[in-house]
């Protein structure tokens, strides 16, 4: 990995040693950790662009955070938070190196059973949330596909989305008081627990998405529902993409509401069938395939709510999903229903026949772009000679648009490269966003001026400016267009949720 | 009314005639009035502190808007966007003079019937949206009370609630995106029509809730849900707040998830009653009372959703309701429903047999603090002598306290202005906000330090300064305590809305 290039704006290597000596002066209770084993943790998220910090520093107290602050602000020190470095983008990278500044230990989780709120530290994950809501009889929504490790923190600092984000919202949709600290250092509160708040300017909706550049979120707290009582799941499988989507547009118009509504396109299934048919498991599988049978396209839909309305919502669900499909499963239990789910949850890994490398886009485009953008991918797939499978949650029009590429060979990369960028220029011109759940990161910095006007990224900016005037919080992210392709990945790396 | 106060900071008079002359010459299709009645109308909102703007504008184009914030900034004149003028707090007044950018004119609906959008121009009122929304069978739920008459780009502007917020949400919401201009004049675009959308700094809900002084909204995409097929509706009387209140807590902890739950003290109700006693209608109303009966607390309640799950929650929450209750009424049909909604319709202009000036104040508090909110009510009632009858939206703890008094009683006013003290001290001291849906403005901007931290107030403040250099759009509000009780009200001025 290389060396920190340091910025003119920040502080030298003398410094930067000093104002850690100074900072562990500040440190009772926190620990500041300098080894080589816990830089490199601390160096990269899951899009493998690394950089080693100078230190990761686990604060105790609000008192310590406070402490790093102000002290990286004297000394121009970049200060980079951290969960579980899920993030996709590169966001959590410390870029300009500096100090890591890890929450994974603020993990608290108190549930408030009557008012329907759970009060979590930053570093609670996603997943216990709303394991602890569920032992109340509430739910917490928004289920990221990181969502048994990605904690809260990452979650609000990407504005995480998930499965279920048509019916139930998105991180945003849940988060209704912040607490933390001003890039400056001074503590602040956004918002309280409460239903309706409008004092002063709303600036929780704006750390909210702002990947780690304008504050630093300590506690949350996120509203509850009420856990649904039921839930069916349906699997259909559709000649051609054409077909599927004009389902998605049938069940949308007919104004159904699923809770799930997952697209998967026939180059991923075909990933599946193929990786079934190798392991010779194609026999397990909920419907019969015959070796070497075209892939069909394929919608995965449930819809939830209490069991009267889940059960007569069954038939014009079927009606609707039917109506164009090859043909129709429907879960009688959890165990089929488990079955139904295993192409969408294995899907992703499948990919990997088409290459050692995958790149994965969560662009998001309205109801009647979904065809022309699906139609687009195969353009891309013919012209660079690389996969494009895509899955993605047809009801809110956001995408997983994958490329699929050996990196090793260099005329795939830059074919790889290409696709992207034709992909993110489509993405705008049908009226989409490039990013849906994911955020910009590194990763998606090149693009940020196909979505955005120069005057609303220099609106951005000043406000960048106006909360951290030395801008040590998350350095180098966002706004400096990134070339990922010029930096070597640590491939080597091995997250806990690998397999 | 007096004359406006030129601040240093503004244009001169003489300059702001030349920069009149500059504008009118950018204007072809737009309306540029400067007769005393126009700019009588654009002085004052519901608060009824009134100020002069110079003129009114009333653009027909995005390029005249442009134009106005461009000749605006160079000139350094205060500009004050304006809907239908329904603001509570003063936000509408052009305080500092200057112009007044009034979009009541953009008034277009276009419904999305597919993807379950409206697109609409800031000038749109909030029920013609939710009408034209119904026809397609969508909803579009935000419901302040002045939906009647109030333009969405008020609503924006304060996020304002309603009735029906606990379960249904507020302003917030619901948009998806919006467009208008910074106030240095250059056009953006906030969001997309899409449902995920995590790209840049969220300004979409910085604006939201904005007040009119971090840019001007000009169209905005809102997002409908399927309207519910099926309601019900409960009137239920309690021997006292307490009772009342306590039966609120039990709904919400069964989580039953009503769309009203309307809380109406003792006070309220006798206004109420007294009023019927005094016009010989207490026979008209949906439960006996004798003349001179002692006034009970009430809950309206309504649930809402498909027709089954209404019919089948009918049971339970009579259960809930009628636990503590003296008596409960259900209503049959949508007739005899409208029947009970009368007490909560009219309650409020009842008021007035207390006094001939009311201030209401929509603060919130927690579940755990609605009960001694109200018996803080009684006490500044006991210490003033003035009467505080309070009413509210219960599920999501917005209660609103009135204050009733003569104005021309100069001792009353005294004493009117001690208790919204009290009030808003003893708000904060319960953990609660200060304002739930009606923004700060003039009204409540003394009270804004009580609500956040100096570092937070610096930190909107810097947000300002950073998108509006010049501090032309809607001067004078949220940051600089202004005392409402110096300044004469326009109290002869009647609203369309008035009665």
């Amino acid at each position: 990995m290389p060396k920190s290039p340091t910025g003119p704006e920040f502080a030298t290597p003398r410094q930067r040693a000093a104002a850690l000596r100074q900072l562990r002066k500040a440190f009772t209770a926190g620990v500041i950790e300098t080894g080589d084993e816990a830089r490199r943790v601390a160096s990269l998220d899951t899009c493998r662009v690394a950089h080693l910090p100078d230190a990761v520093i686990r604060p105790a107290t609000d008192a310590e955070v406070a402490a790093v602050l102000r002290v990286a602000n004297k000394a121009r020190i970049p200060v980079t938070t951290r969960g579980a470095g899920s993030a996709t983008t590169g966001a959590v990278t410390p870029i300009r190196g500096g100090w890591v500044l890890d929450f994974s230990g603020w993990n608290d989780i108190r549930i408030d059973a009557v008012s329907g709120y759970a009060h979590v530290g930053a570093g609670a994950v996603n997943a216990k949330i709303d394991e602890a809501a569920g032992k109340a009889g509430w739910f917490y929504p928004p289920d990221p596909s990181s969502k048994g490790y990605s904690t809260i923190g990452g979650n609000i600092a990407c504005n995480a989305g998930g499965l279920r984000a048509a019916k139930y919202g998105v991180t945003r949709d849940y988060v209704v008081a912040l607490e933390g600290f001003l890039p400056t250092g001074e503590p602040v509160k956004w918002g309280l627990p409460l239903k309706k708040y409008v004092s002063g300017y709303n600036l929780r909706d704006l750390w909210i998405g702002s990947e780690g550049m304008l504050g630093v979120i300590t506690r949350a707290t996120l509203k509850l529902i009420p856990r649904p009582e039921a839930r069916t799941t349906f699997l259909a499988a559709y000649k051609d993409e054409a077909a599927a989507l004009r389902t998605v547009r049938e069940i949308l118009k007919a104004r159904v509401v699923p809770s799930i509504l997952e697209f998967i396109d026939r180059q991923t299934l075909d990933c599946f069938l193929r990786k079934h048919e190798k392991a010779g498991t194609l026999g397990s599988l909920p419907f019969s395939v015959k070796p070497g049978e075209a892939a069909p396209a394929m919608l995965l839909m449930e819809i939830d709510g209490d069991k009267a309305q889940v059960r007569r919502q069954q038939k014009p669900v079927r009606e609707l999903l039917g109506g164009k499909a090859l043909w129709l499963r429907q879960a009688r239990d959890e165990a089929a229903a488990e079955a139904l789910w295993k192409i969408r949850r294995t899907c992703s890994q499948a990919m990997f026949q088409m290459g050692d490398t995958k790149l994965n886009e969560d662009i998001v485009v309205p109801l009647e772009s979904q065809l022309p953008l699906l139609k687009y991918t195969l353009e891309v797939k013919k012209k660079t000679g690389l996969a494009t499978p895509t899955f993605g949650h047809a009801a809110d029009g956001n995408f997983h648009v994958h490329v699929m590429f050996d990196w090793d060979e260099a005329a795939q990369r830059e074919q790889a490269k290409a696709s992207i960028e034709l992909i993110m220029r489509k993405v705008v011109e049908l009226g989409g966003a490039i990013t849906g759940e994911h955020g910009i990161g590194l990763a998606k910095s090149p693009f940020l001026t196909l979505q955005h006007t120069e005057a609303e990224i220099a609106a951005m900016k000043r406000i960048k400016d106006a909360l951290d005037p030395n801008g040590i919080l998350n350095p180098g992210k966002m706004f400096e267009p990134f070339d990922m392709w010029l930096q070597p990945r640590d491939r080597a790396w091995r997250f806990p949720w690998d397999h």
